[in-house]
């Protein structure tokens, strides 16, 4: 299948993520369209509801694109949320007004577990909708993100039934239960490689997969119950998009800092990091040399790192925001600059998703210290 | 000042402390007098709330000894709250039924600031006289171990107010105002090294800083606003106790893996650590060599390390426990075992707080399981 896109205008991000040299530091935010936006919460408010909202191709369309007309960021994610999976599995996803999602059912013994399939792609059509349209809307000012949440990530609020605090339910069905949490994770991993996939043929032009909950395991169960689980979704993907471009692979466990060596393994481009790793570190540990040369897999090939400043800077003055760019940029070190090579690569974005309550101003203090200052940098 | 208290019959908490040889893998486990016993929830109930049970000398007495009465522990905790101390300062501190603590005020703008200074201790009289009383009625059974927030912990909840999920609006004052964030972590620091050093005065043998917290800030805040605050602790604790022993200072940032090797240089004897955490990585790291010896200060010198089973592992089978915790003690590896030399030690403990849902018997089964296979271990 080919399509008739528009020729991308700014491939900034898409190079970074392949660790080829770039004239700034790209920048996107992880939910950078959302509730701090006055524009969002004006669409959210006609949609009804979160779901009516996401569900929607045109409001879909509409707030992906509000933080581009505000902001010039490097790359576009689509506007979905990470639990279209599971229900579309049948689980019964809800978001009451104000709280967290929900699921009508949770999956807590084997007849639930025997009864999980990977669902039918159709009942997801408006995500793939959705990225369509927004690929054209963009006209090629930017690259689209598409995404899904892990395996592991997904199976914590299937079992759950909603967020958690202590992971209770989750972890003893994996500890008591392995088997089951084994079974229930294979069904995860092959339908969000399917979801990935269909997103690719939609028109996407990166992927991410969110491991928002990896890092509430111990050192041993990270491995069998997540890692493993991102690679066998990794090890589904196409490579390759609907205009034959490369499609980077993004991972980013949050709290996984710790894993950073065993993630390098992972036949993905980027590796995504919270604030509470060293950048310069991070770079050090798996951020590759310049020349290294990629072979059929990114396996244990260096990685661009994606990250990583504490969102809640964004409630100091611009100055203080500043200051707090150029600290994160300098930690992570000059990126290289040979075009003809390949390099350790730096992607600006927060640590996680940037908060209702961010004033918007302040993004403006953010995006323009990180090109204003990436750009220095390379100088 | 001495005082006359039975003399210890199980040193084994306290030797693996201070790195020396054991016959045995000690073990104690973070909040063991708590909600999942039925006798603590009886006194609880007799006391009204969770401050009466607090304060009052003999419920608290009864509730340190309860865990002790069931399981083979091999050391007692003062049963207190971390928060008694801005409690003393005047923030008035209350436990609504089944949620957690809160302040009747908050400390978010620069009059708060100065306000603040470090309590009479005379406000905390209940504490020390439990302390005292806790250590008579132990009657030299197992040593026991005092406790304080750590200065950065202490100022999450003074300056929110309430347990958070986003640390807004204490990360707002340090990244806008950092100024007043260090006047207020200084008068917290000099508080908890006094409330501390006032413990071990009543009869503590050890002495635990709690970081609960610790592990949100990113890299670099981490440092700056806690570390260098739990340094300013330790630097005016006591280093004997009212009988002339050395009292063990534990350090336990939740979330901390990362930084171990700048917590390295704390002056302190026992780190602690989460699941998320390989023992075996960490005993690399910063558990020092066999034969180290100690000299006027534990800063930079290797230290024993305390940890760090799941304690979500508790919900499932004994079977499943034991196996768990003998994957966690062989992590760790051999402890040493030549007793005229000091060497790598582990204090067996969970990551975190027992659940509140946890069933006792499972207790049992896993002292038993660190018991007997720590010993099978030095055979």
């Amino acid at each position: 299948m080919t399509a008739s896109y528009a020729p991308l205008q700014n491939d900034t991000f898409l190079r970074a993520c392949l660790r080829q040299a770039t004239s700034h530091t790209p920048v996107w935010l992880m939910r950078q369209a959302g509730r701090y936006l006055p524009e969002y919460c004006a669409t959210r408010a006609k949609a009804g509801s979160f779901m009516g909202l996401a569900t929607n191709v045109d409001y879909a369309t509409e707030v992906t694109l509000q933080p581009l007309e505000r902001y010039p960021l490097d790359a576009a994610i689509l506007f979905s949320d990470i639990l279209t999976v599971p229900d579309a599995m049948g689980l019964g996803l809800s978001f009451a007004m104000g709280e967290g999602p929900r699921f009508a059912k949770n999956v807590r013994d084997e007849a639930a577990v025997a009864a999980l399939q990977v669902p039918d792609m159709a009942k997801l059509q408006y995500v793939f909708d959705a990225v369509t349209s927004i690929r054209k809307a963009l006209n090629g000012r930017v690259p689209l993100i598409g995404f899904s949440g892990s395996p592991w990530t997904l199976a914590c609020y299937m079992v759950e039934g909603q967020g958690s605090d202590d992971y209770r339910h989750v972890k003893t069905l994996m500890y008591a239960r392995p088997d089951l949490m084994h079974r229930l994770l294979q069904v995860n991993a092959d339908a969000v490689a399917l979801y990935l996939n269909t997103q690719i043929d939609a028109g996407a032009q990166a992927v991410m997969v969110f491991d928002s909950w990896g890092g509430v395991l111990a050192d041993g169960a990270f491995q069998q119950f997540s890692l493993a689980y991102t690679e066998r979704v990794l090890s589904q993907l196409k490579r390759t998009g609907v205009d034959g471009q490369v499609v980077p692979r993004i991972v980013f466990t949050k709290g996984g800092g710790l894993w950073l060596q065993d993630m390098k393994a992972l036949d993905c481009d980027v590796l995504g990091l919270d604030w509470t790793m060293n950048l310069g570190k991070a770079r050090a540990l798996v951020g590759g040399e310049v020349g290294e040369v990629r072979g059929a897999s990114m396996s244990g090939m260096g990685k661009a790192l994606q990250g990583n400043i504490d969102p809640n800077i964004l409630f100091a003055p611009p100055a203080a925001i500043a200051a707090e760019v150029t600290r994160v940029l300098d930690s992570f070190g000059q990126p290289h600059t040979d075009i003809t090579q390949s390099g350790p690569t730096q992607i600006f974005n927060l640590g996680h998703g940037i908060s209702q309550y961010t004033p918007p101003e302040h993004v403006s203090a953010l995006v323009e210290a990180v090109h204003s200052h990436s750009r220095a940098q390379r100088r």
